[in-house]
């Protein structure tokens, strides 16, 4: 599996509750492989408290006292900043990167994704371990994530770049049976005075247009059918029948 | 601003340190909306902690005590969701959405993303009450986002669809300029016998490839057209001449 191949770097983080964020984000994204470089305490109960049921990927967590040793394996280092400066002006962002990571994962190297303390982000000397830069696209009045969020942005860009669309399961109404639909529901509000007999298709051309846009479903075309009946069982007399019927100790219909 | 018209509604949170990453999540991509319904117990002093430098966007915040009430003045409502189920086989993703939300958005109607509590997501009532659903592509081994998590990328979506695409500020080298530092580059390598004579191009051609992956910039090219100069000075025994001016006591160069 190529998200197998996808490494999260965590340089000295400071809280052990977003060690546990992170931890939930990869296997939202089903990422696994985690390596935390000297973080400056690690509170594993505070960590499972964030995780939730992803406390599997702090098991396999890895602790190393510098970046160069999270990283001796991989083939390719992706840095994360969110300060544009010098020699920075080169960054990508996740969802432009995404396809060219999967690339090289696919053909079974191992992909470091980087990130730095929740306070100051990557060093320089940080960055100039990593490869390339990835830069995530924020508003300029608040640019700095939280950095379980920038990891959640970045895993989820290159789960996304890796999946097939999904195929639509639903099963949409044909334009015979629409049509079908139309006529009845034309013929049962034209019934119930609704419409004006003369010109009805005025108003069921807007009819029309608002279940064109829904992309009406047949189990939804079903359900219009039902109530272009039923509407027109009432203009037909059925409900004062019924009444009658009712009235009389006849069971209803 | 079409991001002014995007609410964030949060459903019964639990946790008011979440609410305060909701915040930064927000402001981190220039929305500021937020209403929040019924939440268990609010304590602004957790939710500051987490909200960082977004504390304004707490300050703004309206509590209401039901989601119809958070939704009055809104012209499309779009529910979140992990789970599929009836009648959630239509559910788009907030990328597949995104491109509408704002151009409803930009028509100057007002949006409501509505979120659900942490442990359980929203309701088939709350549902009920939306327009659309959303649902944001994860792992099927663990599906349930974060509320600050499904929060940011949702928003993270409508920003980056509304962005225009980062023009490169870099300057690449020219043909030209590339052609005359691989000129240059390869009579060096030749002057200090690194490439043969007979046929140095061989290797050239895979420096000329990794140059080209690498997107030179003019800056780049300079500092390779230096180191170019610096190896045939070398080779041309510069370095040999400055050690016996040095031992002459002469100046270097």
């Amino acid at each position: 599996m190529t998200l197998d191949r996808i490494r999260v770097v965590l340089v000295r983080p400071k809280s052990s509750g977003n060690v546990g964020s992170v931890a939930r984000a990869m296997k939202n994204n089903g990422v696994s492989d985690l390596v935390v470089v000297a973080p400056r305490r690690f509170r594993r109960f505070t960590a499972d408290a964030m995780a939730v049921h992803a406390t599997d990927v702090l098991d396999g967590m890895r602790l190393v006292n510098t970046l160069p040793e999270a990283l001796t394996d991989c083939h390719w280092t992706l840095g994360t900043t969110c300060r544009p400066g010098l020699y920075r002006s080169r960054t990508r962002t996740p969802r432009e990167a995404a396809e060219d990571v999967l690339s090289v994962a696919a053909n079974n190297h191992r992909i470091a994704l980087v990130f730095g303390p929740e306070d100051t982000g990557l060093s320089n000397r940080d960055l100039a371990a990593c490869d390339e830069l990835l830069s995530i696209p924020t508003h300029k009045h608040y640019a700095s994530l939280n950095v379980a969020q920038a990891v959640l942005v970045c895993l989820y860009e290159l789960f996304i770049a890796g999946e097939p669309p999904a195929a639509e399961r639903v099963r949409l109404a044909t334009a015979e049976r629409s049509e079908l639909l139309y006529d009845k529901l034309r013929e049962a509000l034209v019934a119930i005075g609704f419409l004006p007999v003369q010109n009805p298709d005025h108003i069921m051309l807007a009819i029309r247009r608002m279940f064109g846009r829904a992309r009406m479903e047949e189990r939804d075309l079903k359900i219009w059918l039902g109530i272009a009946r039923q509407i027109g069982w009432y203009a037909s007399g059925g409900r004062e029948m019924a009444a009658v019927k009712k009235a009389r100790g006849a069971k209803l219909r």
